[in-house]
């Protein structure tokens, strides 16, 4: 499980970035750069374990969260427009990120006893809820991806990793799958744009 | 107690409903609609759950919960104007789903031990929490009653059950007799206006 | 401990005091200013327990804190203008109060055996947490000071607290010195109007 915690814990960093550069593009304070950089890093997580009653809330558990989340906040004031330039790189961990958060809060969930969909509920909160966070703090409209696409594919990738599991697929396998199929499905949802009809 | 839970049931859909009806007011696409059901119907109980520290929270523990608002939102979606036009009956069903609602929140808190005083806030706030969201969620001030008698109705309601249960009423009846008042002093605040007088 | 905890509970009078006259300003009806009294006093302590999973949440469980409440939102109500006049009284209180409730805030999440780094998050989280729900809920900017001070102001007493625990100092000593250190450098930074660089 190594790869995943890494995945994990960079994923983390680059969700704080995206929430200190929401919050410089709010012009904010350093406090409130900070601010929206943690609650966008934890915000997922968070809302998952208060759910769930997991707590101390997971990241209190383990320093090297908090430790990525600084870091994420520093790069974001210190190289501020430089990070816009890698976008494209940070979209790629952004998306392997959110896959992988999905599938650890999922098992999270799983572990906790609840049925499994509350858990696949659980694994779309923690890969999303953050994101939800920092946009309704900072007030503006996600600019790259329409949300409910975002949220959708957090979904179903979930509902994937039940059903593999309930086939008996091996866990190692299975999360690779999961991951694989999240992250594709919101690479191609971003580059054709794919939408939710409209219903109201 | 199966009335009481055919109520709960029922009232937690009707809650779906008026949330799904409210996001499809403010045009919101169908995740957006559905979110908004969703944290209408579970955000009272959720929020006193948490604060009691009772988790996983209520409605993790049986799925009918997530069935019925699953339908809410659908009938929303499917039904939305002619819904509208069962204004009448939804109003009869809110109105006692909330009564139920602070009665059975109330009875949870005590079950866990608060003092009775906390008791009588967290029926309250079973009751009226997921309202208060929906309307922050979708920025929109309730039309057909004032808010503050809706929550006052449940405070009063929830006294009354702890007064009645101190003078040794059976249970049975002071559920009937605490869920009749609140629904019969809510309709006759709709119908007349009360108000609270204005302070500030 | 009984001076910590006389002044905890006038600390969280003045807190209801001050978010009932928040309210008040709003022009928000009788429900609403009791309402932002309770959530500013509350709010911080409530989000600590919540994310330690310290539940039922510490103010359900000394009735003594509802009654200061209560007593604040009535005094707001009955004396609003008189009391503006003694803002500097309040201030001197909500100074004293602040600096208390950062020391036992992360006394508690210490006593839960989070690591010290945490704790010292928790007990900020304790004291500044209220006042932003506060101004989140009025939308509002606070007029006498800036927050970010404040909140780095608990940030360097929580660390203060913890460098003097681990050198040894007796624990009465300790909280004497970081309440007074929190309590002079506030003061101070509202007098000499210190600010946070900005740097966005």
């Amino acid at each position: 499980m190594t790869i995943l915690y890494f995945i994990d814990i960079v994923g983390t960093m680059v969700f704080a970035i995206s929430g200190a550069l929401a919050g410089r593009d709010k012009k904010l304070d350093f406090f409130g750069i900070a601010a929206v950089g943690l609650i966008t890093a934890i915000g997922g997580g968070t809302m998952r374990d208060i759910l769930l009653g997991s707590t101390p809330v997971g990241w209190m558990k383990d320093l090297i969260y908090l430790a990525m989340i600084g870091s994420g906040i520093l790069i974001s004031l210190l190289f501020g427009k430089a990070v816009l330039k890698l976008r494209r790189t940070f979209f790629m961990f952004d998306t392997v990120g959110i896959a992988v958060f999905t599938v650890l809060g999922l098992q999270k969930a799983l572990t906790i006893g609840v049925h499994p969909v509350i858990a696949i509920m659980m694994g779309m909160v923690s890969a999303v809820f953050g994101g939800v966070i920092r946009d309704i703090v900072c007030n503006e409209i996600p600019l790259i991806f329409r949300k409910e696409i975002y949220a959708l594919t957090c979904l179903c990738g979930g509902i994937l990793y039940v059903v593999l599991q309930r086939m008996g697929l091996e866990q190692g396998w299975n999360i690779l799958t999961t991951v694989l199929f999240i992250a594709s499905f919101r690479i191609l949802a971003v580059k054709f744009k794919w939408q939710l009809p409209d219903i109201s």
